[in-house]
């Protein structure tokens, strides 16, 4: 059974994706596209370094373009955040059977609710699984003991978050520097390879 | 890190505990036991078979008697089954820094909420993890794949779950057979061994 898990090169994604292929399935790190800014190569550098097959799925632009409308009138991310992820895991769910992601307990957005798991995974015949069962400190805890971590301030070049192409998008509509009076900078932890390895 | 898992030998129990062990922590399962029924032996045996160190936690009775009269009260099982759960996560709380149970999505009861997951882990300083990411067809494609399991109508022989003696309890009190009426009988898989193991 092969697993697809959204990847974004941070800790979360990773520690869903080693679960996994710990547990014995065959897993892919899939980080999304939209042909705006070639954001997955953070990602694709890190899922190499770890040693997961990665791959770049390009999504239909219009997806990105709904997002960054939403965002704006909302003036505020999350809504139109939340949409992309839901859009892509419908897509997703055309190319996997088991469909992962890194949302944990006390992520907020983007998150799917109980009842718009169960619909995802009935009307696509799939199975949904996410970190949902750890908090923030054990996903610490466990990751710093599994991977070399790089901490710096999020950028274009270091992150592939959605968020990235949303602002692209909206400092080309909008000029260059929009996006930064609705995405607060923030810190993000990058995984750039091993520390401990003992099953693969 | 020493992290205590909840473990009945069913399934959901089990993958909690490998995926913890797989990502690098020291595992002990822990089968609670009231002294009323020695309904630990079927999770020990589990557990020697899966190579994991078992502990039995003995837990004053006076928990179960408390159970026991909500369920009696109520004619049903959930209350009373669910009280014993919170009561057991405070207890285990003072001998393990990180507590995990294989509370999956789609489990109903026993479970904690959100707001009572975050005042179990700031009250006591621990980590609580659970199942809740995972639903039950993707538990049971990975354990059908980890673990040689065992399908049978659930009794006081093949089972550790609190279920038991709660059962023992409400017979010696209100006469043989009366919890008869109050819990459906059920199969339940137990685990009895590996089918495959590559990280251990």
């Amino acid at each position: 059974m092969k697993a697809g898990v959204l990847y974004s090169g941070g800790k979360d994604s990773a520690l869903m994706g080693v679960i996994l292929k710990r547990m014995g399935l065959e897993v892919e790190f899939v980080t999304i596209n939209f042909g705006v800014y070639e954001s997955w190569k953070p990602a694709f550098q890190s899922a190499s370094a770890l040693g997961f097959k990665h791959k770049v799925l390009r999504i239909n632009k219009k997806i990105l373009e709904e997002s960054v409308k939403k965002i704006l009138e909302d003036g505020f991310p999350n809504d139109g955040i939340n949409y992309i992820h839901h859009e892509v895991l419908e897509i997703m769910a055309k190319e996997y059977s088991i469909i992962a992601d890194g949302t944990r307990r006390d992520d907020r957005i983007p998150k799917l609710k109980d009842n718009e798991v169960r619909s995802f995974e009935d009307r696509n015949q799939v199975e949904y699984v996410n970190l949902q069962g750890f908090g923030h400190k054990t996903i610490e805890n466990l990751s710093s003991n599994l991977f070399h971590v790089k901490k710096e301030e999020s950028n274009r070049e270091n992150n592939s978050d959605y968020e990235v192409e949303v602002r692209c998008l909206i400092d080309q509509l909008k000029g260059e520097g929009t996006s930064r009076s609705i995405f607060p900078s923030h810190f993000q932890s990058r995984v750039i390879g091993w520390k401990e390895n003992k099953c693969d």
